[in-house]
């Protein structure tokens, strides 16, 4: 197996890959241990896409993903296809205005990346932005924490997130950082135009470059006597507000 | 130590627990290795209110957390107070009119419910209420996961969920649950009097008896083609879209 190759793990990763086409799979491994009609599933749809499955030891599966977490079930398949975000105004599709994009800023856990990526998808994100450097990649372990939601997303990957923002507020969309010291409340914001949202890293928020080039900085209205909400659920909230005005 | 005593571990559980005031905090416990400045914080607000602290070393504290996520510091405390939920119609206080009562049913992993709990406080729940039986109790590892919010809340601890569902209706709180199959979208929802608001469990969602005795099922609308929402996500938009509604 060469560096030009992923191994996707779990059930939901190796089920919407092939649900998704977005990637090329090679061979689909299970363990043999493994009997679940929902396996035997799969492996009638990769038999019909004309995909091996082989049986193997689960030890075997542990050493090819790197993990136990993997239920009995890998695909060895081509990396997830990313396109790079400079001159993205001209990749936008026209039919999916009003835009709905979002920005992810850092985000380094691979747990929290696949979560907020699961919760993207079914708020109607069309696109997902992240950064190349200083944030967790679109890997198995970001499909895994995804629930596979990852294989359908459409993610370009930014250099320079500052540029990126200057590029879509040039061709159109507002933009939105959602930031604990935000001085308008999301509740309070008009989400319902061409949109990106961005959301900062767990622990440091939007960095104060990126931060510059939001048109808006919203928050979440806090009634607790503590800190602050966790990095997914805040921006669940946020996207399902915007969700919630463009219905 | 004895069974009527716990011990909470982390920064935020032990913090929260000092400045919450509803636990009595018979020993503070500190690594020799731990010096940070938040730590020393506490130790200084804890000499104020006559509670000792012990240094220890690491190794001790990974014995008496039964964990190494514990951040060099615990303490041993009374357990969490919670009251029976039983007759809760007469211990609502008028002044939290109109209420927001979370009820969770059969949240069985303690990181979700330490999410959710964490997540409530945020958005302005006046009361929790859980089951007995078939759930995570208010534990500390469950104080770890609110990030300490879970010793801020106001916990009632259900026998029959249905019973007590039956009690609020009667006093004049209108019940909904979240339910993936709800035929009314949350966003169509009046979530602006006195609510009670259903969550179910990760996988089995709210159990039929449950479900028979809420005054509406609402559901996200989901975009995605995939499956759904993470339950402490689905909670948390749940539970903002009442904040924005009553704010």
């Amino acid at each position: 197996m060469n560096g030009a190759k992923d191994v996707l793990f779990g059930f939901h990763p190796v089920n919407e890959a092939l649900r998704a086409g977005k990637r090329t799979i090679y061979r689909i491994f299970v363990s043999r241990r493994q009997s679940l009609k929902r396996t035997r599933k799969i492996q009638d749809q990769a038999a019909a896409a004309k995909i091996d499955t082989v049986r193997v030891e689960q030890k075997v599966l542990d050493t090819l993903t790197g993990t136990e977490n993997h239920q009995g079930i890998a695909a060895e398949v081509s990396p997830f296809p990313v396109r790079n975000a400079s001159g993205i105004a001209q990749m936008l599709k026209p039919e999916k205005e009003p835009y709905f994009i979002l920005v992810l800023e850092n985000i380094e856990d691979t747990h929290n990346l696949g979560a907020i990526i699961r919760t993207a998808l079914c708020a109607g994100a069309d696109y997902i932005l992240i950064p190349k450097n200083r944030a967790a990649r679109p890997c198995p372990a970001v499909s895994k924490s995804s629930a596979g939601a990852m294989e359908h997303a459409d993610i370009f990957i930014m250099t320079n997130t500052a540029n990126i923002l200057r590029e879509l507020k040039e061709s159109g969309v507002w933009v939105f950082g959602l930031d604990g010291e935000g001085d308008r409340s999301l509740f309070e914001a008009d989400l319902t135009g061409n949109i990106a949202l961005v959301i900062g890293s767990e622990h440091k928020g939007i960095r104060p470059l990126v931060k510059k080039e939001c048109d808006f900085l919203v928050s979440i209205p806090n009634m607790g006597r503590i800190n602050s909400l966790n990095a997914s659920v805040a921006g669940g909230i946020a996207m399902f507000e915007a969700l919630r005005q463009r219905l």
